[in-house]
């Protein structure tokens, strides 16, 4: 267990608070103002290009000198499985009919795991952003040494013991242990081995058994919250739903008047949509493609690519009630403020807790 | 949100602190001995006739003058339904038949709904504990009303805002937030509605929208996620994981000894056991008998009654497989000390956290 201060060094920063990566909400504009607000800021590099990442990451140092977080996907790569796929296709072919369209012909992967981009590697230890985190698991070692070497510290989520324990083995620099209030994707390495254990005892599961420090994420959405992880044993903390709403973010406008609605009270945790388990509010891909009779699910990320398809159809004719809206169970906590307002408001909020 | 100096004046105890009521593992010894050092202990009545329970609470007096708490279920009385449940018993035949011993003929209720039992109220209005708490809803408003006119306070357990809000409107004086952390039975009102909501959210949501004190349930094990949980609104903690070990409680050898194995470290949450959503420790009764093809189970708690005789089967011979061993996600943190050195050290623990 670490101290908070080591945690400050490591990262060099003022706060021990991180944005989380977040694609398709975190922008470099938010990540840039998060980490001039003396946190760190994130950008999810995760469905990106090597192109495309270089970009984010060129961009968000144009709009800060300040440390930031860029976050890679280190999912076994996608198994292409032409008849699983037509099955999910042709399910969700009265989804798509509802808006007079059909299914795509085909369904692929549509951004590559870390793990199988050795271009990545090449472009981040050119770049050498101050931090690079992983989710669903890990890369090689010896890519994990080569960016270490770089200077660059090194973030991996947990889902379980045994996840922060092959994390501490491949020497990350620090663990995100990730409760099951997290929204969006959870980090699990292997979905089928999701234990889904909450932030309450998560925390203090790993905090005990890692020598790492420990970033808490899931449900933390102020400065109470950031306390109580501490004391549970975190030495940083993560927060994502919490700055959805912030104007820097690219959420759109039924994303924003969802999580300020009745709907920010019910998320729940899904594989159908992406293909991995994701915690987002509920809507039709929750109530209705989430079934008991659902064929198998191609596999992540394969069946994203055809919800985006069926969401395009929909929001062609004016339909939202297939949009991916990931949120964490604390939404209906989400402030719209403008990043640097909402750093200062959770540090003030902290340090009126003894933090 | 209520201050912890309001909730120690309604309990009319030292320290905020809850021993959970655990039917098969509470006994009047341990809620004795946590309401002696300062806490409120707890006895679990759902499971018991009229005349056990009266003599339970007789018993407990007899070991303390101090409060106590007695839990009641009020679920949903079961409805029999001899072809689904003549189904269920079919699917665990090949179980029983590990054991050479055939499934019972029948099953049927083997306890009643507090709220179906109105000899059960009488009882309690001329025993008058100082506290009763409810599991599973809540029984009619006139019913609370005259527990509480005869001087009794009352606690009810809620794992949703939804249930918070139902709990509140019906004069209760306190809601127990239970996250999905918690072990044994989720309080969850109707299982098919059950949000699954971590303790870290839970406590917070049901801090912010409800006027009662709330007590934090889920994950907590020691001093510091005491503190943890008032950071995040409580007023007072449930603990019942972190009792199972104290030498008053009544958990057998084995279930002691797999409680410091590795085998807490994986805790689940099946319906196959009772026939209602609860976490307990993984053995046969999770990996084997709640399976996907498994039949539509029969209603709470008369599927109960196959899972005792199956564990009556097995442990005849020498098997444990199928013993019911309820644990929280907060497991492996559970310690073997007396009921006073735990609530001593619990105290001594959140004092050094500040609290």
């Amino acid at each position: 267990m670490a101290s908070s201060d080591d945690i400050l060094k490591l990262l060099k920063v003022q706060y021990p608070i991180i944005q989380a990566p977040m694609v398709g909400v975190s922008t470099p504009e938010l990540a840039a103002a998060v980490s001039n607000a003396g946190a760190l800021g994130s950008i999810g590099l995760g469905a990106s290009s090597v192109q495309q990442a270089q970009n984010m990451i060129q961009e968000t140092r144009s709009l800060t000198d300040k440390p930031f977080n860029v976050n890679l996907f280190c999912h076994r790569p996608a198994v292409a499985d032409p008849i699983r796929e037509a099955a999910w296709l042709a399910y969700l072919s009265p989804f798509f009919a509802e808006f007079d369209v059909k299914p795509p012909a085909s369904i692929s992967e549509s951004y590559r795991s870390f793990v199988a981009d050795e271009n990545m590697l090449e472009m981040l230890l050119h770049e050498r952003p101050a931090v690079v985190s992983f989710h669903f698991g890990l890369p090689p070692v010896e890519w994990i040494s080569s960016l270490r070497k770089a200077g660059i510290v090194i973030l991996a989520c947990a889902t379980s013991l045994k996840e922060a324990g092959m994390i501490e083995a491949a020497s990350v620099d620090a663990v995100i242990a990730q409760g099951i209030e997290a929204g969006g994707h959870r980090g699990v390495f292997d979905a089928k081995e999701d234990q889904q254990i909450g932030t309450f005892a998560l925390v203090q599961l790993i905090a005990r058994s890692s020598h790492l420090p420990v970033i808490a994420a899931g449900g933390i959405m102020n400065g109470q919250g950031i306390e109580a992880a501490m004391k549970l044993g975190a030495a940083a903390v993560q927060l994502g739903t919490a700055f959805i709403l912030c104007p820097e973010s690219a959420a759109n406008t039924q994303f924003r008047a969802a999580l300020q609605s009745e709907r920010a009270y019910h998320t729940q945790i899904s594989s159908v949509i992406s293909g991995r388990p994701a915690r987002g509010m509920i809507n039709r891909l929750f109530t209705d493609i989430d079934s008991t009779g659902a064929p198998a699910l191609p596999d992540y990320p394969i069946t994203y690519d055809a919800t985006k398809a069926l969401h395009a159809a929909a929001s062609n004719k004016g339909n939202f009630d297939f949009a991916v809206q990931w949120a964490g169970q604390g939404a209906p906590l989400a402030r719209a403020l403008p990043a640097s307002k909402l750093i200062q408001t959770l540090v003030a909020e902290w340090h009126a807790e003894g933090g």
